[in-house]
């Protein structure tokens, strides 16, 4: 296991609706797997003022990391940055290099009273810079907080992940093969039993007009530095099973 | 607000890390969101047991109805049966109806081990009937047991619909304009505390290539039979600043 741990708290009304499908929880798993840094949880709240304060009260004390997407822009149900503030009893107020960014950013006269909004956040909040539209996210503590419009949120992460301290990457690899996950699960129980340090996890896929399937396996480990001889185990008993790897 | 509400837990180690989009929560989000059933939380936790078990008592507690996915299949990591027949104290059975629904399915001398580990759960779970692969999910209390693979998933839903209670469904509107959120965040914001029955969304969409941008404004509530007078006062003020509705 990573000593690295985070969780990814998503708010937003319109996924909790079905609206909207929520990608940015996926794009930042994968940055965090990669990073070494073990995803425990994931949730998806609304933009709910008590709601938002006891989630990021919850995850700031469990977990190393703390990200949260939407509801960071301009309007009335923009609620994240002042729940923040008052989830760790911070003053919200406005942030001075904040206000520049977007003041320079804006046409002369058009840096409104929304807009100025965006400059407001926790004292002492470490800004991250939004290439694409100004308005920047920041870090209070140890939680990492980001616009949730996806396109706006993918163009700040590099960053954050230059700034925060990473882990030794898991290992995974990955056995497709052409045997029913029911075929395999013995075998694959005995081998998981024989080797508690690794992780094996199974996937079936199927397509359903050609009446085929089959299972990913994938193999993975925080301590191991070599999967290969599991892989190997693995791949001779779909063998003996009568089975191909794809 | 629907009096009817629910929760939904996404079990599997494979969203946490990346590997795989979950969609699934998406998919149900937006048949609750269409009977009325308001949707309060998703999480996503990893295939422990102890985790599996706090996150269904907890939920269990706060919602009308608890949705899970994933962890039902016949592998060593599908452990949601078991740990959910914890989570309430009940036996971890081989369910006699699905045993045979399973027997029936499967060519003779084909039914191994793994597989009937398919017809282990609770005693005194309801079956969900499966269409496409014959392995049931269970309904125990308000806890609704839906396998992870997409296709399966979506093909046993409708069964379930049909057999829970439903409530007036969310009346939704939206309009999709050409100006920024930032030109009409205050509007909005004085239309919604004039309102205060419904819930104004606003959800930004933007083009890089053509650099051109607007909103969706969600207009929705659970209580007002009627939308057009407040959707009629955010039309008007769109047109009074320059805006065009698309």
């Amino acid at each position: 296991m990573s000593e690295l741990t985070a969780g990814i708290i998503i708010i937003g009304d319109e996924i909790l609706s079905g609206r909207t499908q929520d990608t940015n929880s996926n794009f930042i798993a994968k940055k965090l797997t990669k990073s070494g840094i073990q995803l425990k949880e994931i949730i998806v709240i609304p933009d709910k003022e008590d709601v938002i304060i006891n989630s990021v009260r919850n995850f700031h004390k469990s977990f190393t990391y703390v990200f949260t997407t939407g509801g960071i822009g301009p309007t009335h149900d923009d609620i994240t940055s002042e729940s923040i503030s008052k989830a760790f009893n911070k003053k919200y107020i406005i942030n001075s290099e904040a206000f520049n960014i977007l003041k320079n950013f804006y046409p002369d006269g058009e840096f409104n009273k929304s807009r100025q909004r965006m400059s407001k956040m926790p004292e002492e909040a470490i800004l991250i810079p939004n290439p694409l539209t100004a308005a920047p996210g920041f870090i209070l503590e140890n939680v990492i907080v980001l616009p949730g419009v996806p396109s706006i949120m993918k163009n700040m992460i590099d960053y954050v992940f230059q700034n925060i301290k990473k882990g030794k990457p898991k290992k995974i690899l990955t056995i497709k093969i052409n045997l029913f996950e029911s075929a395999i699960a013995d075998k694959l129980s005995i081998i998981q039993k024989n080797n508690p340090k690794c992780s094996i996890g199974s996937y079936p896929y199927f397509n359903y007009v050609s009446k085929t399937g089959g299972v990913n396996i994938v193999v993975s480990s925080w301590e191991l530095e070599n999967l290969e001889d599991i892989v190997n185990q693995i791949k001779e008993s779909i063998k003996i099973l009568g089975g191909k790897i794809i």
